[in-house]
């Protein structure tokens, strides 16, 4: 029915992963994924991708090498890194309000910005996921958005997946402030915007990279938007798909999987 | 240049007045304003309206009365009232989840609603205003409307004025849970939807009626929307008009004035 998977993989060197959904899915270890990943990555350069800015790259490559997973911190990609390397390439703002987690403010932080607590000395205001957030902080991120700092969005993520439920995500904040303020982000700097893969890995051959997740609006997309092949697998957000969505994905080259070992050679 | 003011007066009975804006901005009373109420109160009937839900009838009324404004519990209408008298007539639901302030909680309670603490117990969640909103209570809100529980706004405010900047308003919660949940209220009972005043005032005459507001998307959209006059006070989130948006409200039938004592005969 679908592209000879080991086929797909052809010619690729890169393959750029998401975590939530896909390695994990709230406290729990796809285990499937996992296997699937630590044979893959024998052959196949692999960073991870997260449009989650709760954690730094550091958190994340250590949990990952904990799975058995090789990654460095340089082989990690968060939105929160996203975010601070924007401001840097497009700004000279020094001093951002946070709506955000202790890995959104490490990153950006690691980049020589100063956290500031009152929204009128920021000159950029960075809203990613906060699950300690405040109606204070909306407050302060408000002023700062009306007083004509950049307003940077980590990732358009409308919920996150746990293992019971979801949650509201980056989206849901970013969407109270859009609202309040009368002003869209000046960017969001997670997938899909392209800019969450080129701002680390450059200059590389997208044709031989594969992006590998499970949400159509931002893994797929981001895919699509550089020019990849994308696998989407149906561990995370995206549980199952109706015959028009898999004829969609299909024509547009994406492969679905059950989960990641279907891309193995069968024994 | 405008309607002659008295003339605007004449055959009318009542008066709809907004609060925040009009009677105070913030902490600071609108003197000018309230010397005109207390004049026009003579000869009209005068119904407060508030799209404010953080606090009750019973408070409003005491604080207009304190500033010689004869108010009653039965002259004020919060649009956490409103919500109630919504939930009354076109819902079954008795378990009610509340993003909102003391007030709301009054006006529901009062009318025999159980404020529930987890949102998988609730039938229903009201979200206003509320200035002690914290993340977790977007995750019980969230998973109400996730749920199937009726999703009620008090009001579409992006914003409130306060003395020296604006703050969120219900709007921008609202919009949060909108974007998490993927589905829009099935009302929002705030100004300008009519059941504001039609829920208390019933089947009156609306051509002798006149709103009296700082806002025109709310006071005077509402206004259009019952059939009655309005008139635009300059003293709140409106201080200033181009003459281009002054033509519109003009040819509307909308009469602009820079406060209430312009209403007033001059001595």
């Amino acid at each position: 029915m679908w592209l000879n998977h080991m086929e797909l993989l052809e010619g690729v060197e890169i393959l750029i992963v998401d975590l939530d959904g896909v390695v994990w899915v709230g406290g729990r270890v796809i285990e499937a994924n996992v296997k699937a990943l630590s044979r893959l990555q024998e052959r196949l350069q692999i960073y991870y991708a997260t449009n989650n800015s709760t954690r730094s790259r550091v958190d994340y490559a250590s949990k990952l090498r904990s799975l058995g997973l090789e990654a460095s911190e340089e082989r990690v990609i968060t939105s929160g890194r996203a975010a601070a390397l924007w401001l840097k390439r497009f700004t000279d703002a020094r001093n951002v309000y946070v709506i955000g987690e202790e890995g959104l403010k490490w990153e950006l932080e690691v980049e020589g910005y100063n956290i500031v607590d009152r929204g009128l000395e920021a000159g950029a205001v960075v809203v990613g996921l906060d699950r300690r957030l405040t109606y204070g902080k909306l407050v302060e991120a408000l002023r700062a958005i009306l007083g004509g700092a950049y307003f940077i969005g980590t990732n358009p993520d409308h919920i996150l997946p746990e293992e019971e439920h979801v949650i509201p995500g980056a989206g849901a904040i970013i969407a109270a402030l859009e609202t309040a303020s009368g002003r869209k982000p000046d960017v969001i700097v997670g997938k899909p915007n392209p800019w969450m893969v080129t701002s680390t890995l450059g200059d590389v051959d997208y044709g031989r990279v594969v992006v590998v997740g499970d949400r159509v609006d931002t893994d797929v997309e981001l895919a699509l938007r550089i020019g990849a092949k994308s696998i989407l697998t149906l561990t995370g957000v995206t549980r199952s798909l109706d015959g028009e969505a898999y004829r969609r994905l299909k024509e547009a080259g994406v492969v679905v999987v059950k989960d990641l070992e279907e891309l193995l050679p069968t024994a």
